[in-house]
């Protein structure tokens, strides 16, 4: 009798092609698929609350999947944390309604990303965190954030040329949040397109620099050309912090 | 004119072969001399407050070296920092009495043991934490901790089997805490034999999995031998925290 479950995992992107299984790479999906098709003794399939791009990191990424096991829920985690990769790792494993899909009930994800400002740098989160050679004007980027709230049509902040569905988007909210040597962007919203938080957070950082000004934000999103926009920062900066249903 | 500096250093030992320079070997104080010596043109050394072992790592080794420069200590700790690799950082340079010998006049060290004790694994700092496979006894470690904090000969917890010198040594406190999945030791005393720290942590875990019991400790000190205390933790989970002067 196969159950539907509810998978919640973390894990450092580094060393991964991103969470989605690729032929012949090394994926968090490809992994835990891997481990569970072998656990069941049948290909065993996990649908993701999204894609995470290759070298971006989540603390609590969910997935669902069904399965045929007598292992109760954390036995499960157990069994997986026992042949996972050390940077990655099952947090949680629980029943779900026959119906529960990961990518598909999501309603909300939130992101952060995370920044040095120095001085110094980075030594034990030198993989999670983009360093910055100086730091940005926080109260220009708020400015600017505040004009990419709410629900737009994000194309400008879509790494996908060739987006044929719908690219409007609810982005909640952008909190910016300086701490001692770390910069943090959280961004929280109703889904993103590819590289969107990537792209948002590069075009604040432009504005921080003063190379771009908070008010060129409506311009830039009426533009709907990626071009528009800032450039895409580095994925080892961005984590995957919670999906909301 | 040669100047007396003193630099304080944060690395993650994982790649080092400890900080001792050797010979055709990675190590931090290598690392560190080699960019002293490309910046002055000629050999220079540092002394480090102690050696740590391979593996090991420190949030503030404290190093003394009189240099012929230029430079204002902060453009020091810049260029440092700038030809260091991503995992040495020197998070302050700053003019020394010339007399001053960091490991000479260091009158104490702080040092910090972590370990996880689950669910799950420590995916973002799996380099600085020993993973145990299950919870030891916080208060039957704790029992034995106050039984080695004092003055004592610790020659049961030397890892040098040919040490000559003293291994009489005052440990001022041995600080047990368990937050979340993380269980710390914090150990300071006046200085440390070599791999002390870690032979004290294996030998209160041996405590805390029952396979020793508290009271043997003043017959451990009493023996004299290193066979008579526990293993000696990996080095992973051992940071240098503070040098006292």
């Amino acid at each position: 009798m196969t159950q539907n479950y509810r998978l919640t995992l973390c894990y450092e992107g580094k060393r991964y092609h991103g969470w989605e299984r690729k032929k012949n790479l090394d994926t968090v999906q490809g992994k835990v698929e891997d481990v569970l098709s072998r656990l069941c003794g049948t290909e065993v399939r996990v649908n993701g609350a999204g894609r995470t791009d290759a070298g971006v990191h989540a603390r609590a990424m969910v997935a669902s999947t069904r399965l045929d096991t007598d292992l109760t829920p954390p036995q499960l985690r157990d069994y997986l944390n026992r042949y996972l990769p050390e940077d990655i790792c099952v947090t949680e494993v629980r029943p779900a309604a026959p119906r529960f899909h990961a990518r598909l009930n999501a309603v909300g994800k939130t992101y952060r990303y995370s920044c040095w400002v120095g001085p110094g740098k980075p030594v034990f989160d030198r993989n999670t965190v983009q360093v910055l050679e100086s730091a940005p004007d926080l109260a220009r980027m708020c400015a600017a954030a505040a004009l990419l709230t709410g629900e737009h049509d994000f194309r400008s902040f879509c790494g996908n040329p060739r987006m044929k569905k719908s690219t409007v988007r609810r982005v909640d909210a952008i909190d910016l949040s300086q701490e001692g040597s770390y910069l943090r962007f959280t961004v929280s919203g109703n889904g993103f397109l590819m590289h969107m938080v990537r792209i948002l957070v590069g075009t604040l950082l432009e504005v921080g620099y003063g190379r771009l000004e908070p008010e060129a934000m409506p311009d830039i999103l009426a533009a709907g050309q990626r071009s528009a926009a800032g450039p895409t920062a580095p994925a080892r900066g961005l984590c995957l912090m919670e999906v909301r249903y």
